[in-house]
């Protein structure tokens, strides 16, 4: 039986065995010299938001933390401190986004049909856009949440307008994005193998000729990665209080 | 002499005489009720910071602001309470912004050669981001300000992705948009003939076959259109505080 017989029966019993990744080895580059995963949001570094929403959806039964070498001793110790008990491993990642997010696929256990990957940078993430983007990579094999763009974007070239794209067609993506495991762990190995610089995990799986579904995604849901965005998670942060 | 000819002999002198048209007509819609230019941000209306920038800004020598009939008291009222020595027009704009911004810009008192439009709702735009698209558009009759596409954006029909599209060629364009004066007008005049939707005044001129330049916007320079924006824009004024 096919990758999506498989899954379209299994979602007729039960959501499928999901395992997230969750790549937390982000570069300081951005954020003046301190870890951007370790930065305090409220009263919590980021990385604790981010895995307790993960830890906290009844979808997800496991997860792999993957860090950089030199933070394995700061991000076991939060997993410790904040029992998130669905965090089986804290692994070293690779040289490149993608190495490390394939090098968690492979550490999540064998049961795993669907692998969430989410970046440790995203801790606003709503549980109600994890759960759709599980429940519609259940379905297709492929998912991720997006929102439309608000701006007007511009192609540009050279600092000189080429063209206004039409917006109603455009869609900011967003994590978690949501795979078959076999898919997503073939789609990084080849992208890994043709040296493909790949923006975000859809896009692997993208150029292997598979389709990626989008769900419901969230303007909360904001990547970490400026001084800024960090005074913006504080601001939404506030008003959900 | 031709429009560049003019332009460039002019900037070789002095900066040409820019005239500001603020649309500040926007539904309330997305607020929650509550007016976007008039709801309180820091100490102070959206609007007051908006028309501070500009009234600031050495390279605008004048500001008419385009607003709806029921604002017309409340915004006028700010004008003369914080004493915005530049504005010498409050009007009612048209039936869709397009409308607004073309009856701001026959507004503006004969000497303008250059319009600089900005929306009423971008209140934190940096000093330094309002010159510089006025002296592009000083050089090349066409100037706005943008800043990278920070997402990965995908373009999708029916919930479907389509493509992942370059993110280096990508920006996202924001305000003060500055024209040749008699170039917006004939462009806006243009799209309203044509029945076209525009989603900014770049579009309008671009369509009639005009080159716009790109300059460096700023990613505080953000639109208010939600409450969350909103409270975006209280972090980025305490960030600056």
């Amino acid at each position: 039986m096919g990758l999506f017989g498989r899954l379209r029966r299994r979602k007729n019993a039960q959501t499928p065995y999901c395992a997230a990744v969750v790549p937390a080895a982000g570069s300081a580059a951005r954020m003046e010299g301190q870890d951007k995963i370790l930065t305090i949001l409220g009263d919590y570094p980021v990385l604790v938001h981010t895995l307790r929403a993960l830890n906290d959806s009844a979808l997800i039964q496991e997860i792999v933390v993957v860090t950089r070498g030199d933070l394995i001793v700061p991000v076991g110790q939060i997993c410790r401190d904040f029992a998130f008990g669905k965090v089986t491993k804290v692994i070293v990642g690779g040289d490149t986004r993608t190495a490390s997010v394939l090098a968690g696929a492979r550490e999540v256990s064998g049961e795993a049909e669907l692998i969430a990957i989410h970046d440790g940078a995203r801790p606003l993430v709503p549980p109600e856009v994890v759960d759709a983007a599980i429940l519609r990579a259940a379905e297709c094999g492929a998912a991720a949440p997006a929102v439309p763009v608000k701006d007007t974007v511009k192609r540009a070239s050279g600092a000189l307008v080429e063209a206004t794209l039409d917006r109603d067609s455009l869609f900011a993506v967003q994590t978690p994005q949501v795979f078959h495991a076999d898919l997503i762990r073939g789609a990084l190995q080849k992208a890994l193998d043709d040296g493909a610089a790949v923006t975000d995990d859809c896009a692997a799986v993208e150029r292997i000729g598979m389709t990626v579904a989008l769900t419901e995604g969230s303007y909360e849901n904001i990547k970490i990665t400026t001084p800024t965005d960090l005074l913006i998670a504080e601001a939404i942060l506030s008003g959900r209080e």
